[in-house]
């Protein structure tokens, strides 16, 4: 029976990765902090290792599980970021991560798949050939400043590990203070929202996409004979623009949004066309927006 | 008056900096932790601002120095790390300097001037055409982190940013316990010395050279009209081998060494090689080994 150890499993991915996981016949533990296991109902079913900052954790986590993969989902999550915030992101993303990483090469487990984001490559014009590396904001940098720190892990503990980019989410049991919540709940309350001029090219991709690219990634790693550090980009079935994709919602919902366009500025270092990244081999998206949107239409419907 | 805030101020490299800016007319400030400053006798002499660990600290001292340039050296050092050590690396090499950066940022300075290492660009094999980036240690993986982060403020912050990627270096005044003290005290004592084989290239860079190469870089930032991110190479004259270093030791000193290459291995990812990066326009070192040396062993006699 193949062992996950999941980072981030209070998340919104993290906690669908979970119970993906689960079905696909994985035995599943976590290692989070206590005050996000906190929220998690379903902690109590699942072996749960409790982080509360310390190396040594990670290591006795590792050396008690000994996972057959590692699914590294955790991080902080910030737009934009105020001083204050900047040691808790670096603990988060940079220091969390290390220490896991140092924790996989004492036990020898060699195989991780870790969330990064698009917004390491940030195209800010045409033509939108992406560098490598161009951060958007200071989180996608301390992803990047992790995957760094990953290559020299994957020199010394032979790691196969596979970074899957990640762009915008979505899907059911979404709590996340996100566009596509604002234009759930104008749908619900008809009420004005004032718009960027929704021209931006958005790549909505289904949470179930997600998780069906992370446990594809770990077959894939679990393949490799060799020491890798491969990146690639989960996107989904089709790019559009917000217009496109409030649109593709009011064809879901059957009914018109009162989507004011342009009453709003872009926001700073708006991403205009997302990364054009390669994409993970023998995986790829499932399920179109108007499908995604139409069940999480019925599902809030139903949850009321 | 141009005004420099120093890092890593009493560190070997650091500590020589403040002296040569002081000589070259520039007003000096320094920020460190408490427990570096108790060994730095200069301290009572200029300005220090305290650093015990939060960005607020940070944001003040750059916003009441006003600094042209920021030299930002200050590191955690190590060939190799424990799982202990992890924390205190980041917290050093990844969190502190981040910090600086966000106080550059929000103090309006836009010159900065960081410490690299040649470690970043790892080149186990030949032929000898280093990537962009492959870590020797975890220690150099925590340098490019940090450079990762640097690039989102160089576009936010519009930096001007230079980092010299540096190499072995050596001169007056050094208590660190590396290969050339080492040598040093063989010469004192006369006691045989195992050495490893002794055929990897070592660039070693006299102390004043680097300290000319920063102040080049900053100049040279301080005129660049756009933001910028550039890195180059700081080597020394001549490149020898271990082998050739103890040689040209033994030529300053007039007598032989009782070394005994061969008798230990290389350590574990041994450079064999150092990283052939770009150099810095219109820098170049001064200072040959053998004179170097030569004064390093008046330098060591007279203090004796």
């Amino acid at each position: 029976m193949k062992r996950a150890l999941v980072t981030g499993a209070s998340g919104f991915i993290g906690s669908h990765l979970v119970e993906h996981l689960e079905r696909a016949g994985w035995e599943v533990a976590v290692i989070a902090h206590t005050r996000s296991l906190q929220t998690n109902n379903d902690a109590a079913v699942r072996r749960v290792y409790q982080y509360t900052g310390h190396t040594s954790e990670v290591i006795v986590a590792l050396d008690d599980f000994k996972p057959t993969a590692v699914f590294h989902l955790a991080s902080l999550f910030l737009a934009a970021h105020t001083p204050d915030q900047i040691e808790p992101l670096i603990n988060a993303n940079v220091l969390f991560g290390t220490q896991l990483l140092e924790a996989m090469n004492k036990s020898g487990c060699t195989v991780l798949v870790n969330a990064g984001t698009g917004w390491q490559n940030y195209t800010p014009q045409p033509p939108f050939d992406a560098p490598d590396y161009m951060p958007v904001n200071l989180y996608a940098a301390t992803k990047q400043a992790f995957e760094d720190i990953l290559l020299y892990y994957v020199q010394v503990a032979s790691l196969r590990a596979i970074t899957l980019r990640l762009f915008d989410s979505y899907g059911p049991g979404d709590s996340r203070r996100k566009l596509l919540r604002l234009l759930l709940d104008t749908l619900r309350t008809g009420e004005p929202l004032d718009m960027s001029p929704g021209d931006q090219v958005i790549d909505l991709v289904h949470v179930d996409d997600i998780c069906r690219a992370f446990l594809h990634a770990a077959n894939l790693a679990l393949e490799l004979s060799e020491p890798a550090a491969r990146v690639y980009a989960i996107s989904g079935k089709q790019r559009m623009t917000l217009q496109q994709v409030a649109a593709t919602l009011e064809d879901a919902a059957g009914r018109k949004l009162p989507l004011r366009f342009g009453q709003r500025p872009h926001r700073p270092r708006e991403v205009m066309h997302p990364w054009e990244g390669p994409s993970l081999p023998g995986w790829e998206p499932q399920i179109t927006l108007l499908e995604g949107l139409c069940n999480l239409i019925l599902e809030e419907e139903a949850s009321r």
